[in-house]
């Protein structure tokens, strides 16, 4: 992520006091992620994670905390969020909300590999399953009204092949295809760099911040065309097998799951086109930014709309 | 409002060069309001105002701005947004959306008068008849289930007073009798503040960025709630007679509605209360902040739960 909040030693000592980890021995901005302030905390009890959430409200916290505490309780490798000594997982900090969770050890990989992309595809189906008890909800807000109101605000902005595109393909997307898939609780964000391996074994899954109710396929299509894309955008067939195979072991997928696939695929591909091409033409404030490139999505979603089948 | 984020000269003649507006001549921060940063801003081609939004995201902001040249071309007194040289209402200033109005004439009433009360009872009627052919929609984010929400995240910090008050309302208001209510756009937050004055004419209404969809009559209990509450948080006869019989004038009331007023003033005192004791416990970072009393809206809500009865 981006320090878009800095914070200094007496903020957080003061913060840590309305916890049980010990005494601060040291702290440090983490450059990676674009939506949140984090920091690595090292306290007298352990190594944490601190993030300052810049774009959600308080009130929208404890979804979030309840569901990675909810997820870490039930064996998906996830952080714990960290309770204060009233029993509260979100605290304030610099004028934020803020969470304290336990440091996960790991790193994400660049390219993944077979036993990586398997990986990453059991413990979705195994997020899938876990879910099924969790009693919070969260509407989709970067869903089809989402795509709507994003193209309004950029209409002016986007070149004539771009706006035919997202013309077409909202038109595609429109007709309601998605009755009797199952739904329930999505990370809805399962990208390479929320996921860490030390290896090929799977340590950790973060950034719970767009989980919602959604459909369980279009959790599978958002890994895969970031998993299993290959330069030019086409899903990479050796890869694609490893996380479907992995995933239907665990949660084995219905005939309707897999003919909803086509649209599935592309619609995930929308939605991250979307949100970089509006991150390009309206980038918020900040520290250090990273932008990322809108273009990479727009050659997945082309190559979606020209080569996905049925599974 | 408070400044939030400030600006300088060049970025600001940045801005302005977007415009037909010509050259600017002066400019200064405006320090009512909670939300947004605001600046009052004088060009070559007349007063403005400029708002930085601190709080919606650019995606956010069609909707509130069609709404805003909506009321102003069906003759409510509001500020009609200004369109850049594309078409535009909306732009970029210092890493945050920025639109530009022109600059209202008046000041607001610190206590109303009757003819005041009834200049807004009209005005919110014509509003809500301007409404009829608008075509946006927009969620409201300040019902039922953002109570709960903020209840949740607050409930270690309620005092007993406090929380048991709240479950009862909320068990109260739980009841869903808003149906058969007429509906449409609701500007949601039109207090003393958000009107503009000159003598006892209504120069302008503004601040239109909670409007959504929602029950007429609740805007109408939102608006009495504040013009017509005593200091004890009693209803004042003379002026709620004056705000209702204006209203019902333009915009005559139905059975239905009058019979939904006790629900109505409790719910939109429920509202505010919680949305005060929110602000309280998770402040929000700024340069200068204007934080307002949560136990002014305890009192009302209190008083409502006592005394009131269909109209």
């Amino acid at each position: 992520m981006s320090v878009y909040t800095p914070i200094n030693r007496p903020q957080l000592e003061a913060f840590l006091s309305l916890y049980d980890e010990g005494a601060l021995l040291a702290f440090s901005g983490i450059s990676a992620g674009i939506e949140n302030s984090n920091f690595f905390v090292t306290t007298e009890r352990g190594e944490f994670v601190l993030t300052l959430f810049e774009k959600h409200a308080a009130y929208e916290l404890p979804f979030f905390l309840n569901l990675m505490a909810h997820l870490a309780d039930h064996g998906i490798p996830s952080a714990h969020p960290i309770a204060d000594r009233h029993g509260d997982f979100l605290q304030q900090l610099n004028g934020k909300p803020a969470a304290l969770v336990r440091r996960l050890t790991g790193a994400s990989p660049n390219i993944a590999n077979l036993q990586q992309c398997g990986a990453v595809g059991q413990v979705l189906a195994r997020l899938h399953l876990a879910v099924r008890d969790f009693k919070g909800h969260r509407e989709n807000d970067r869903g089809y009204s989402w795509w709507l109101a994003v193209r309004e605000v950029m209409h002016t902005r986007l070149t004539d092949s771009d706006a035919r595109l997202l013309g077409a393909e909202l038109q595609f997307q429109r007709q309601d295809r998605f009755e009797g898939l199952p739904r329930g609780i999505i990370h809805a964000d399962l990208f390479r760099d929320n996921a860490m391996f030390m290896g090929d074994a799977l340590t950790g899954v973060i950034d719970f911040y767009y989980a919602c109710d959604d459909v369980f396929m279009y959790d599978l299509a958002i890994t895969a065309n970031d998993w299993c894309s290959g330069r030019d955008g086409s899903l990479e067939i050796s890869k694609i097998d490893a996380l479907l195979a992995a995933y239907d072991e665990t949660r084995p997928l219905l005939p309707v799951e897999r003919r909803a696939w086509p649209v599935m695929v592309r619609a995930a591909a929308l939605r991250f086109w979307l949100s970089r091409l509006y991150d390009k033409h309206f980038p918020r404030a900040g520290h250090i930014t990273h932008t990322k490139d809108p273009d990479e999505f727009k050659l997945i979603l082309m190559q979606r709309i020209e080569h996905s089948s049925p599974l």
